[in-house]
């Protein structure tokens, strides 16, 4: 038999527990999910968020885009149903990290209500904590900023079904964390997402 | 700014890596693949596997089918299609989670050489450690075992093509682990488990 080396870890029969990796790792699993326009800000945050965790010895992951469109969804394109579906793996592939029990920072336009509602009824069912983080920019700060060029393509026509240009944003009516990335600095956002962690017991 | 708490965790700039991921677990993520025969015993060693871990204060999650079926896959079913489609989903799953520095423990039958190397290969691509672990187990005593029913009602025929009996399993050539249920104790079966991750550096 092996030693017991962790000392937050009780012996118990039976199956390993979410609540024992949740006591390993000193963290309740959840999913955070930021929602908002191209060059809101939304991964700058997460970013941010993610290394002032890392400091506090919480563990997080950040799926956005880049590791999501290029994996799991890359059978995935950008019909209506195939952005659904996008959607409603990318939640599903969060409730499982949550259950693990790291912290999972999602960052994805997300631009329609329904779509955001099934990922928060997947983790509503599966009793773990979603929240919702609206960051919130003006249109047209989100277009001076251009991070990526993608504003000026889809006023050129050149991109179509651009969300904020020829397709809508829902914003979300009632969201747990609301975000002015237009007039707050970076540190105020982290300080909010970070009360509303501890608050909620998540860290 | 956020006290430092983490002493395993140094200050860079730049974004959170997957090196200061696994060095506050203090354990590499990586992914264990189980596969054998229903029955096999791929499940039982995995539960035990991740206990003992647990013990030793090391992060494991599993993935089989309870978990996977009705949440990520619950829009697949069993042509042939489908099954590859699974096992690619839970592939891209065990590696991201492996890079978020979990130790995922996967059982499933995947009967199929060419669908487990589609995972084995994009373990590579990421740099990520994966183990196969070959469950052996003759179908002589996998049938007797039958815990769950299925071989009596393949025999009967209510059950079509069922691994072993009306569909083939093909054995890995080369598993990184080769354990044999059928003779083996499953604490030893944990045992040679541990030593190759400890091997690896994994834990």
């Amino acid at each position: 038999m092996t030693e017991q080396k962790a000392t937050n870890v009780f012996w118990h029969d039976g199956e390993v527990t979410r609540e024992d990796r949740f006591g390993l790792l000193k963290q309740k699993g959840a999913t955070l999910w930021f929602t908002g326009l191209s060059g809101s800000g939304k991964s700058t945050v997460a970013v941010e968020l993610e290394k002032q965790l890392l400091m506090q010895g919480k563990l997080a992951y950040r799926l956005d885009g880049d590791n999501v469109r290029l994996g799991i969804n890359k059978n995935l394109g950008f019909s209506a149903d195939d952005r659904k579906e996008n959607i409603r793996r990318v939640g599903e592939v969060s409730k499982l990290m949550a259950d693990a029990g790291m912290i999972v920072l999602n960052s994805f336009i997300s631009p329609y209500i329904a779509d955001r509602d099934i990922v928060r009824e997947l983790h509503a069912k599966g009793d773990l904590d979603f929240i919702e983080v609206f960051v919130d920019c003006s249109l047209n700060e989100a277009e001076k900023r251009d991070p990526k060029g993608l504003y000026k393509k889809a006023r050129a026509g050149e991109i179509k079904n651009f969300t904020g240009i020829d397709d809508p944003y829902e914003a979300p009516a009632n969201p747990e964390v609301h975000l002015h990335s237009d007039t707050m600095s970076l540190q105020e956002e982290v300080d909010i997402l970070m009360a509303a962690l501890a608050k909620r017991g998540i860290i």
